[in-house]
């Protein structure tokens, strides 16, 4: 009776999103799509939000949580943060979508001419996968070549080009590119010889972040290479910094390397949350960049960037990048104390700002998956696979709170699995 | 004197747009980019926009304008329709993307769903080219085939694949399409022979909307013919509504006709210029659209669904199909009237409510662009290439006033161009 009660309780708690799930049923494949779904979650993980603040979401059954995923990147200075929505509201007061772009488009575009040392010029889409597929096409524009050379694993977008899953791709979708190794400058160059003269294209993540793996950080080495070996083929170095834009360094995320890309691909955290992309250039590839015809019913929309330019300018007035920074070491802390007190092998890498947390001995992800349930049950949203991000609203206090979660989770998973010789972070 | 004071007083009239363009000259290549790029289009019209309402756009130099283009479609009820952006303020209120969908994308399906006969599911994202791609995915995943037929010079978006520019374009990337004549059925029924046992899809604009060409409506015979031939060949219809969804019949363009497609791609008019599209379709291909990954960071935005929601509202509410149709033969006639007053040969062609305006004898479009360029002077924003669109905005007066300008306009065109024999509207 008692497990029974305690079972329905459960449910009725979770009634909201229990039949918002099987309206979704009917009307949509699946229930769901992308990488939204959480279909390969924890059963106890909501679909469907109502609201969100801060770094605070509340599900549709009015449950609330710590959100360490951002909505997979784009929140970066807080959900409904003041500053940006203002501005986004003061422009939808002018006009978003015209018929044709306003100043707003100029002066973006000068902005991150001046915040991107690499940059002489950028140029505005919705998707993330729209910025990674024009850089290859100005790449191929600019060279008359027709390779590019890819990382294996790397995530590059969604389209039949890139996308990690093969339904409803054709062969040729794939035939022009050529596989390599991140961090691995001898795959690069092999791959390089092996379609000598045909190269395009090298396209490489700010960091290797590959979902459910540890990520790496580029040596200074490949870095360098990547750059050196593009030069030495007069190919483009493409940086798809879609994902890790704006958390990493605000001047592109291989700045502090001392290596600037030709061409890079951002979207994600640029308008917090605000659908925008866009790519940036230098000149050697601006007549390339003039003659590919790119182009979507909405990316000349002036609300995402008055909201772009607000969220730059929260991110530069908060330091942002170093209280992420902060903030996720303070996280990774915590952690990897809990985890030698409760004796859980933990491997935590990547940026302290984009955590990935892994268990040891799980090739299945059942540690990471009951770590993460816990956590959810206690108010705290992580993601047993994919790298997860911190943002300027995350304060100590919310980590801390976390971190109280955490405890109880990493106390579960010991509890199941039993404790084992801990591992340092990464 | 006069002359160059003429010429000062002007170009200081559009000091605004000037120097705007002269800034984004710097920042963005060629100072704009894709299908709203001006550079094309007579010489005084303005780039950049300050603000618009109703059907009235003010540029950067405060100019006023009665548009004729509706950001080339997406805006449908009006720029700054106070229900579309009450609901989507709603909306932001509580919070736009969060780490999974809210309530409204269900809710949107399901209108959705309700609303189009030929669809069983939906599926959203932020382009018109991510909608087409995915249906062709789809198509591909479904039959485990590879052709897609495609109308010569149709457009159905801007991706490698399907672009009208070839820049950084691979061959491989047109390898399996295949294409034939809209409203030629015995050229469909070729190509289908062409590749027997290989197609996927046919793909089919709601109408022929080519750019620059007369438009043609499809004859319910193609129509038919096309279901058929998908029929017999076991291939998906796939119904491109891109640009004409939800101004020729809210219940999908083809169910006129009697016609139901098996996936259709739509974006542009659903939410009034909120960033949206989807991909609607039927059971048959449901299975197959949850096995295709197709996802983007921003897709399962709730702001967008809310205004979609209340664009559809509005829409219902006005009989807004009816207006915008009556509004556009409002315009058709009266220019056929003109035109023929003025000696000047015109073709209208297409929808009334998506008219297209060539002139006779007029191979490089020199009459169409004299004819923009003083309507334009006469506050009235046409297009002398692309087909115009009305929306729900458009008042009688609004259209009265523009024949106002267009009278003059055409008046230029004789003048310059001499009377000849007027032809009859399409």
């Amino acid at each position: 009776m008692r497990a029974n009660a305690s079972i329905e309780s459960l449910s009725t708690a979770r009634a909201q999103d229990a039949a918002l799930r099987e309206r979704a049923r009917r009307v949509i494949p699946g229930g769901m799509f992308g990488h939204m779904n959480v279909a390969s979650l924890p059963a106890n993980y909501p679909q469907f939000f109502e609201a969100a603040e801060g770094c605070r979401l509340r599900d549709a059954d009015g449950r609330h949580f710590i959100d360490f995923m951002c909505a997979y990147g784009p929140m970066i200075v807080g959900y409904r943060n003041p500053q940006v929505d203002e501005a986004a509201l003061r422009q939808v007061s002018l006009g978003d979508l015209m018929t044709g772009p306003s100043a707003r488009m100029v002066e973006l575009a000068e902005r991150l001419v001046a915040l991107l040392p690499h940059a002489d010029w950028a140029l505005f889409q919705k998707n993330g996968t729209d910025a990674t597929t024009l850089c290859v096409t100005i790449a191929r524009a600019a060279t008359g070549r027709r390779k590019v050379l890819v990382a294996r694993n790397a995530y590059h977008g969604a389209a039949p080009w890139c996308t990690p899953y093969p339904s409803g791709v054709t062969a040729e979708d794939r035939t022009h590119l050529v596989y390599f190794d991140y961090n691995d400058l001898h795959s690069l160059q092999q791959a390089f010889e092996s379609v000598r003269g045909d190269v395009a294209a090298v396209i490489v993540s700010a960091f290797k972040h590959d979902f459910g793996r540890d990520q790496q950080l580029p040596s200074a080495e490949f870095a360098q290479g990547v750059r050196q070996l593009c030069d030495a083929h007069q190919a483009a170095l493409v940086l798809d910094d879609v994902r890790a834009g704006f958390r990493l360094d605000l001047r592109g995320s291989w700045e502090p390397l001392g290596v600037r890309p030709d061409l890079s691909a951002w979207s994600k955290a640029i308008a917090n949350g605000y659908p925008l992309a866009f790519v940036s250039g230098n000149d050697a590839y601006r007549e390339a960049a003039t003659q590919v015809y790119a182009t979507g019913s909405f990316w000349c929309g002036s609300v995402a960037m008055a909201a772009a330019m607000a969220t730059l300018d929260v991110l530069a007035q908060h330091d942002a990048v170093a209280h992420m920074q902060r903030m996720g070491e303070r996280l990774r802390a915590g952690l990897q104390s809990q985890a030698q007190r409760h004796g859980v092998g933990i491997r935590q890498s990547g940026p302290a700002q984009m955590p990935q947390v892994l268990f040891d001995d799980d090739p299945s992800f059942e540690r990471g998956m009951l770590f993460t349930q816990v956590a959810l049950e206690h108010g705290v949203y992580l993601h047993p696979r994919h790298n997860m991000f911190l943002s300027l609203a995350h304060t100590p206090a919310d980590i801390d709170e976390a971190l109280q979660a955490t405890d109880l989770a990493l106390g579960a998973v010991a509890a199941r699995f039993g404790a084992g010789a801990a591992t340092a972070g990464a």
